[in-house]
Order: C-alpha cells, then sequence, then structure tokens
C-alpha cells in the first residue's frame, strides 16, 4: 500500500501526534493539513468545527489518503457527526480521532479510577471525554477542566521562556484536579506534550496520557489489521499543508515537530 | 440620511468602539459584523487578514451601510490594500480605520515625541502604526511592541480575576516601552480599553489612547462634514452579527459592549 496517512488539525499542534506516528511507523507517507487561517478552534461552536473538519476531511481524501487522523483534541469531539457525513460508501475512508485512545489508555493505567481530563473550551464543554471513559468503564470518577490559554501561551513561545507565567497559569488550571485525588490526567490538546515537564512539576505523582502517543499507537494497530502499512523501504515523505503562513508557522512547526520540514501552502 | 454606520472586526473587540460611537452618535444605526468563525486575525498572514476584511466590507456593503468603520487594529494595518479592492465607484463607501485617528492624536498629546504602540503581532510587523506617525510627524520617535496574549487573556475573563496573570504578563509588554520613555502609548488592538485600568498602574504617568475613542471621534467629524449623519430623533438600533456563535459569545459580548444586545447570527 503507497498511499499516504492523512492528518489534520486547527493548525500545527498536530505534529505532535505526527513525531508519534514517524516514530512508531518510519515508512509511511504523510499528508498533513492545519487550517491555520481559521485557528484556533478551541473557543468555536461545536457546528463550526464539524464544517471545518468536513472540510479538512474532504481534502485529504483528495490527497488519495489511505486512513485519516484528526490529531485535535477539539475536533475529535465531534468526529461522530463528522463520521456521519463521511458514510456513504462513496468515501469509505477510515479516520481516527485522538479521544478514543487516550481514554482506553488512561482506563488501563488508572488504579484509583480517577481520571482528570484537560483541554480547550469547546473539547470539555463537549463532555465526549467523560461519555467515552464512562462507556469503557462506568465505574470511573472524571473531572475536567478547561484551559484556554496554554495553547496560546505554547504557540507564543512562552514554553521557551524562563519566567514562571505558563507554569503560573498551567497550576491554577490542574490544582483543582489535583484536590480531587486524580492519578491519571489526559492531555486533552495535541499542543500539551509540549508542556509535559511543566505539568510533571505540578502533578508529579500523576500518569500523563499523551493524546499524541496513543493514537499513534492504535494507528499503528489499525493499519497490520487492516494490511494497510506501507510497503516503502525507504524513509516516508511527510507534506505539509496549511491554510496560511501564520507569523509564528516555521518556529512552530519546527517546535511541534522536533524538526525543520517541507511546507506546501494549500489555497483553502 | 437613514442608512447604518457598518462596523467590523476579526471578533467582539471591536465593540469597544461601537461602545464610543454610541456614546458620541446615538442616533445611528450601526451594523456590526465580528468574523468570529475565523478569529482572531493577530497572528494571521497580511495576505488572508486582507481576504477576510474584503468579505466583511462586502457583507456590511450589503446591508446598506453608509460608511465603515475597521474597529480592529490589526484590519487597520492592511486598510490601504482593502480601499484598493473597493475603489471602484460602483461601490463608492467611506472606509476609516483605528490607526489614522490613533496617530493623530497620540502625536498631538506627545510632548517628549516619544510615542509607544502595543498591539497583536502581525499589526506590530506591519510597522504600519510607525509608517503613519512618522508621515504626521518625522522627528516623532517610535517604541512598539506586539502583545499575542493580552486579546486572549480579556477573552477568557482573565480581566475580570482577581489574580495578577493579566497585569504581571502586560507589565512584561509594557516594560521594554517604559524603559525608551515614551510619554504616550497607544493601545493598538480594540480590546485593550477593557484592561485601561491595569494598564494605567502599569504605566500611571503614560498618556493612553484608546483607539475606539480617536476613531469614533473621527468618525462624528466626517459623518457631519459629509453630510451623513443620521436623521432620527430616536436613539439608533444596534444590529450584531457574527460569524460563529462561540464559547463565550455573550459573556465578551457583554464585557466589550457594557450591556447585553441583541444578536443575528449570520451565515458566512
Amino acid at each position: 500500500m503507497l498511499k499516504p496517512i492523512g492528518v489534520f488539525d486547527s493548525g500545527i499542534g498536530g505534529l505532535t501526534v505526527v513525531r508519534e506516528m514517524v516514530r512508531l511507523m518510519p515508512h509511511e507517507d504523510i499528508v498533513y493539513f492545519g487550517d491555520t487561517a481559521r485557528m484556533p478552534y478551541g473557543g468555536k461552536s461545536r457546528k463550526t468545527i464539524i464544517k471545518y473538519a468536513c472540510e479538512s476531511v474532504d481534502f485529504l481524501y483528495s490527497k488519495n489518503a489511505k486512513f485519516i487522523v484528526a490529531a485535535c483534541g477539539t475536533v475529535s469531539t465531534v468526529l461522530e457527526e463528522v463520521l456521519k457525513v463521511f458514510a456513504s460508501p462513496k468515501y469509505n475512508i477510515p479516520i481516527l480521532g485522538v479521544v478514543g485512545p487516550s481514554c482506553e489508555l488512561a482506563v488501563s493505567l488508572s488504579k484509583n479510577h480517577k481520571i482528570g481530563i484537560i483541554g480547550t473550551v469547546s473539547a470539555i464543554r463537549s463532555e465526549h471525554y467523560k461519555f467515552v471513559i464512562k462507556k469503557i468503564d462506568p465505574n470511573v470518577q472524571v473531572f475536567q477542566n478547561a484551559c484556554p490559554m496554554l495553547a496560546p501561551l505554547i504557540e507564543n513561545g512562552f514554553s521557551r521562556k524562563n519566567d514562571k507565567t505558563l507554569a503560573n497559569i498551567a497550576e491554577i488550571y490542574i490544582e483543582p484536579l489535583l484536590k480531587e485525588k486524580i492519578d491519571t490526567l489526559i492531555l486533552g490538546c495535541t499542543h500539551y506534550p509540549i508542556i509535559k515537564e511543566v505539568i510533571s512539576k505540578i502533578a508529579p505523582s500523576i500518569k500523563l496520557i499523551d493524546s499524541g502517543q496513543a493514537a499513534a499507537k492504535k494507528l499503528c494497530h489499525l493499519l497490520t489489521k487492516s494490511k494497510l502499512t506501507s510497503d516503502k523501504k525507504t524513509p516516508g515523505e511527510l507534506t505539509l499543508y496549511a491554510s496560511d503562513l501564520t507569523e509564528n508557522f516555521s518556529e512552530n512547526t519546527k517546535l511541534f515537530l522536533g524538526k525543520e520540514t517541507k511546507l506546501k501552502l494549500c489555497k483553502f
């Protein structure tokens, strides 16, 4: 199978998922679409997020993707509605979000059945993470908090600054969850792996679930099961499309991906 | 003249300009469009901001506006390019931004000819404020700093919280300008009047230029001069269109406008 895996996100935070995919599946070609012209999605309405997600899926479908990954916590909370739109046999393309894999991993790792979730306002208000966890194990107690400032702080370079601004704000958000005695915390936004160390210092004894790692592992399993893995012997190619070349684009691409990459700017 | 004034912004921060307009011109009907489905514009590319601004102008033109106000610091820095698009006699509609009025007022008030500007990344990198000030008075020294976190903090309710997060971040941004001995500071984003008191505490002896006040005063003058003022004897109506009903929409509308208002959600 020589078709690429399609990955999309509201912006380029989803590249933390790509980073894990490349590590686990180095021979896969990947086509990534970041909707930077309309990002962030985290405060937008459910209806608008569904519309944008469908347009991204359509774009990746046109790029001949064999499998699509919604590398975004916010989008993954509306994925069921998106799947309905693409249910026709015309499409016939599997779509994986980050919510399911993160919740499965969290439930399997939690010892005291108290799981915390942090994410964007839209993702948290949807209560979708909670719904998915309760479906896996109704006895788990779920505590969640929206963290609208974390992604903007990361996007604007605060994770590389020496001042304590980011840690202070992260603490305000995470403290109420620690008070509930959670032992596992889902990082429900693909930006958050960038500040894993900051969060570890705030919550040193808590197991942190990186949605990118969880989703990449699940994807690897599904590709093998469906015989969709790449036949390539050489390293896979990553092609990056974005709807806008935003002000901090190249710094952030490097930050999220961990290296420079080639870029194709998509007209959208 | 019974036509409304059209006002647009990337989101609803521009309502701080509307508030000043209503105070100065209480009989004017106002049609406002906030592009909440694609906000914020402050980190987006010049090309994308021009495209979005043109779509907003087109929308307000379709609403029969007699005069259009770009109630957004970021959009106002690309206004010359937007004006070129709407230069055809078919449109024949005047468009006013916030940069010109703010710069004129700042130059007239500064005693030591050292003016500071704070705004979004796109607005500051464009150097447009600097260009306009130097055109008015080439002897003025201009110092500027991009403040990408201020608008998200305000949008997410930090101006109403008792903690010092917002003041600390604002201080990081404003301190370098104070070191340059500015005596006047342009609040180059229509969100910033909301935190005028916070900024006053950081910069107590500095004259703060509220772009909304400056633009509303200029607009009042231009309407009178062009005989475009309203004939109404009753209070003007404000109609609010937005491209998305975002998560914090009603709280923020109230915050920026100072009161509740009726809303028409625009399909965009």
